[in-house]
């Protein structure tokens, strides 16, 4: 069987989980991992993994690259590689700048003949695919998406760029029907006062809308999990028959699914034609391997 | 907008209900009802809807017809629809003859350019593509399906098929872990015996694999209800880290689900090339009416 040849790009909390979850794939073979500072010291698990600062100097070609990038850089690098005939996948999770990285992504991808899927990750990613199915089972009704108990990245930094906060934890918590509140752990500096801390997280605008708890801790890094959650709940109406119940929930580690599912999409890649995905409008059959008889056999 | 041109062939308990989802559903345009035997009352809800007996009598040819008929019936019927170049949707249940069904439609659909999508219901259906995500999440591990409580039709007629039963009801209890309690309740003819119909019942290779109780009762037919249930259920791993956790409930009317999705494949099948798919194969983005980035910004 001809593997998939893959590079990592970046490695920073996803890209070290994308090394396992690329490894644990048999029909994978890593190329390597690009960072963009080689200086510092080597993390032991790349011992024997071509590690460079440019793809170019990669000794075989990746036919797709994982982004494990921050969000923000996401645009750019995708285009890069997207230049070059490498597709990519990314998890890209500003959920209302999804669309118009779409449309900036589709048209490079198109251009060289690759192919790209974005937000590949659980939110946006396969809550998005359990949205749409769900909306096909209830067309009319409601769906509220609960996330955590889990770190919210966002807010974390948020908090920890406030004067005074040497670290901080967000965790968000779910209160049902989409609504949340958000538990903020700080760590202060020596002598920092907690009152005027708290103020200014509570006055910012990534809490200010949300019932938010500031609580002092002598250690944040104590305190630090990678586990999170959803409950996505839908009530609706199928043709004309109402109170049509569905449930998703997920208790999971966060950047091991999340980097589990780019390496679904990366396999999936591999079968679309030239242009720019999102999850839902991808077959999920694509994100398996083996063959079509076996998934429909198996699965179905 | 151009709406998409639908008949309903056959008007049992499936076909009742999608009259209501065609008719819910704001792009398709209802052709008619295929009825094979036009003797008989006709139900109010037809009346104002073209009745045949044929589909070539409609006076508008449909783009697709939705076959609400027996399981076994639907590969017949499939390839005399597909032969006329309409698309066809079903909700074929026989989980072991779906792959045998796919192949035997996927060459008669290329043959004419049409596009059939069997095994549209819930489970085989909506569950297969929870079932396939799940495993590109977690691609180790275990996936239970645990259904119900609700009736089983197959088991119901086996029951009631046995001598001095009149009417039947087995019920489908989940026990968890994807094992099965079959709760069966008869009614039987006037002085039959109900341990000779018991023994009968728990005899039938249908119920002899599973914990069987089968209970007398005055009437069956006040114990009918159409709801049924899922608790799907897989743990397993994402890349190298265990004990993810995913679970999916729903709590359904069976056929105003089962008929909505077929709908939803319907509207499916205007977009795929031609061929015949499982649901897994489909995105689930061509489910749903709308622009793509409606359902994009909306979704995702």
């Amino acid at each position: 069987m001809e593997k998939i040849k893959t590079a990592i790009v970046g490695y920073g909390n996803i890209g070290q989980y994308a090394l396992q979850a690329v490894g644990a794939a048999e029909d994978f073979e890593l190329v390597g991992v690009v960072r963009h500072n080689l200086n510092g010291e080597m993390p032991k698990e790349l011992c024997g993994v071509c590690v460079v600062d440019d793809v170019d100097k990669l000794p075989v070609k990746p036919q797709v690259v994982l982004l494990c990038l921050p969000t923000r850089s996401v645009e750019e690098n995708a285009k890069k590689y997207l230049a070059k005939g490498i597709n990519t996948v990314d998890s890209f999770d500003i959920h209302k700048k999804i669309w118009d990285l779409r449309c900036s992504l589709d048209e490079a991808a198109k251009a060289s003949g690759a192919v790209s899927v974005i937000s590949a990750g659980w939110d946006p990613g396969s809550d998005s695919v359990v949205r749409t199915l769900l909306e096909a089972c209830a067309p009319k009704g409601i769906t509220d998406t609960n996330f955590g108990p889990g770190m919210s990245m966002g807010h974390s930094v948020a908090a920890k760029s406030k004067e005074g906060v040497k670290n901080a934890l967000s965790m968000t918590i779910p209160l049902g029907t989409g609504i949340h509140r958000r538990n903020v752990y700080i760590e202060l500096e020596e002598s920092f006062d907690f009152e005027t801390a708290k103020r200014s997280i509570l006055e910012d605008d990534y809490f200010k809308h949300d019932e938010t708890h500031v609580i002092a801790v002598d250690s944040v890094a104590a305190l630090m999990d990678k586990g999170h959650g959803v409950n996505l709940v839908r009530k609706g109406v199928s043709g004309t028959t109402d109170n049509q119940l569905f449930e998703f929930n997920m208790k999971i580690n966060n950047p091991a699914l999340t980097s589990q599912i780019m390496v679904a999409c990366a396999r999936a890649t591999m079968n679309q034609k030239p242009g720019c995905y999102v999850m839902p409008q991808l077959p999920v059959m694509d994100l398996l391997p083996g063959t079509l008889e076996d998934k429909i056999r198996r699965l179905v």
